[in-house]
């Protein structure tokens, strides 16, 4: 058989999983869950041998050391995920959740049940705790998997995925639920984007380049997310001290990820009295800051505070480091019409003691998570209490945010009558 | 300008729109919709001259009598469109309904609040009525919408929403927020399909053919159904009035329509106590029965009972009109079996007194609706009470069945700290 052929099969084989999983009562989903947690914490050789066979490879092959950094599998690591897994057991199951409930005038009971999907994909790159997050996201849902890594974490995620298939097996869960595709062969992906017959949703996790063009060729449901180009808008009432505190934060606590801060607008009344505070953390932790004009005047060119002249590029672009564009404003509706151009519908952030003001941004910012005198990077699955994510959606339709288990769920409505028919 | 550039400022003019109406209090939306349903009751003259005069093309055009039907209107059909659009009215605003919320440890106060979707279009034929349920439900919901009816009702449907643009625009909403394609040329219905960053949400509402190239075709979130293979399974536990009464019920109230049966399935040992009184009520409804082999053994096949044998794709077949398959079956799982390999998730029933059988049909159907002791033909947005429907979503992703208000929104989350950073 062929890879597509292959391919194919292991997506009938979840889906004839995913029948028999919707019916799984919870203790059993939830028992394959403290199996896997378990073997992540006292089965750890092969998976950190494997680990560490793709990171000399990649080492070897001259990856930066961001990506470096995703890839390893540490001990302590391992006992995290096992901790994320743990915490998504002890979540509510969303299977059977009754949604809404009425009774018709004419005596039917109408109830609307939350149900699984079915199989769910993901294509995502490096980080191997993403396995056993949507692994534990998946099957605590009800639902099957398909997983397709990166090719530098195919060791690693083969060891993963041995590792929960012993487990869930051993809890009585067919192994068939959890398909992962070891051929790391491109062309697999479009093969992939064709099975709509046998993926329910498909969440791609990686660079825009991936990401828009499983958008754009994919025959079945995609939420796309994970690019997120965040403002902080720091008002005129607002806290300057506060503000250089959430924008040090958004920018710097860990800036490779989609909800750090890419833009600072600051009000022009109080620039003169916040910018230097907040350039002053920035420029200690090592951001580079990229100001209009009137920023870069406010600043002074030479202060040695890291500061250049931004590009007009610069608005709309998600840095993924240890970089800021900072403009000033002259008003919210200003700041409003900016994040309106060039934000991309993720985290947005203002900054303010006025409680009107922060009522209109967090009303007509139109983003998947808006924020009030906090940071932009509380946007995260495991922040907002799901266990972990799926990924982070930045449409509207079906889902928006971190993707946790109702975000996994469809419905049916559920009708009991006695001999009731339409008049 | 040509008409695929005029339909490309119409979304963009709608689009505008959307974001004005999502703001715009709940008391302006409901002005707008009590307008509309007055000038349905006194302002009926335009409509129905206008209507008269799509008949009359359409009766010399040689149109079959169901179309003439569906495209006719009446004062007594305004004014139930009317009520349509009141109940509608009458329903909570959906717009910023709290659907979770919950405090972190660390403070952050966390809200998951309902939002629009944006632009609502459909594609849709015949019943003029739809052009008012639509936009009813879209501004109810904070939605602007982009309608194309058929071509047979475009002098109908341009009255109508010339008749809503005054109602609206009397009420203080943009009359951007409803936008009428008047130009029937088919190409448009491909510029439609690419215009993903204009229309957040496209329904097609008629036959098979359109749904599945809307649905191959379109670039933006599609939400398909209104293609119903529906099944009443009677069960070894069965009340036989009651199964006649509901299958009756199901196949001939309207049997034009989505949620009409298709298919009986009746268990093996009580075939021959039930199908006897069902057949001798669809036959005096003139019902015709394709019957496999042994329901038309029980049956007799020179009884007069109006039965043939039926085809193999008289299985899974939507007739939409006065025929039904009838098939004996051995079990429960053999009817679960065939409604798994010929239904199309749209609505099924069983019919038993068996509350274990009736809990497994209901939880094992894959479909939008399933039903227990009742008939199929409820599946139906005002008779869930949702006031008007924009149509039946069979689809798994973002809403199944009845799409009322809430299936036309989205949600964001909002946060409000004090300060708070992560660490």
């Amino acid at each position: 058989m062929n890879a597509a052929d292959r391919l194919r099969e292991q997506g009938a084989a979840a889906q004839a999983a995913s029948a028999l999983l919707a019916s799984t009562p919870t203790e059993t989903r939830n028992h394959a869950l403290e199996n896997i947690a378990r073997a992540l914490e006292v089965e750890q050789g092969p998976v950190l041998a494997a680990n560490e066979a793709d990171y000399r490879d990649a080492e070897a092959d001259g990856i930066d050391a961001a990506f470096l950094d995703r890839l390893l599998l540490t001990p302590d690591r391992l006992n995290d995920m096992a901790g994320d897994v743990r915490r998504v057991a002890a979540l509510d199951d969303p299977v059977g959740e009754l949604i809404e409930g009425f009774t018709l005038e004419n005596g039917l009971d109408v109830q609307k049940r939350r149900i699984p999907l079915g199989v769910i994909a993901s294509i995502y790159e490096s980080r191997p705790n993403v396995t056993t997050d949507i692994v534990a996201l998946a099957l605590k849902s009800g639902n099957a998997c398909l997983l397709r890594g990166g090719k530098e974490t195919l060791r690693s995620n083969t060891a993963l995925v041995a590792l929960v298939h012993r487990a869930i097996g051993e809890a009585g869960l067919s192994t068939d639920a959890v398909q992962f595709v070891d051929d790391t062969d491109r062309s697999l992906v479009d093969v992939m984007l064709g099975m709509k017959d046998q993926i329910n949703l498909l969440v791609p996790r990686g660079g825009s380049g991936l990401i828009n063009f499983v958008a754009e060729n994919a025959t079945m449901p995609v939420l796309t997310g994970g690019i997120g180009v965040c403002h902080t808008y720091v008002d005129r009432d607002a806290d300057a001290h506060m503000a250089a505190s959430i924008i040090y934060n958004a920018k710097v606590q860990r800036p490779t990820v989609c909800n750090a801060l890419d833009t600072v607008l600051v009000h022009s009344e109080v620039a003169g009295r916040c910018l230097p505070e907040i350039a002053t953390r920035l420029n200690d932790a090592g951001v580079e800051m990229r100001c209009d004009h009137r920023a870069l005047t406010i600043l002074g060119p030479d202060a040695g505070l890291n500061t250049v002249p931004a590009q007009e590029d610069d608005w709309g672009r998600e840095f993924l480091a240890l970089i800021a564009a900072v403009k000033v404003v002259d008003s919210l509706d200003d700041a409003l019409d900016h994040i309106h151009t060039y934000g991309s519908g993720h985290s947005e952030a203002i900054v303010t003691e006025d409680g009107g003001a922060a009522e209109r941004f967090l009303n007509e910012v139109d983003a998947a998570a808006v924020y009030h005198n906090t940071s932009t990077r509380f946007t995260d699955g495991a922040q907002f209490g799901f266990g972990a994510e799926v990924g982070i959606s930045t449409e509207k339709f079906h889902a928006r945010g971190p993707l946790g288990l109702r975000e996994l769920t469809s419905y049916k409505w559920i009708v009991r009558g006695s001999g009731q028919v339409r008049g």
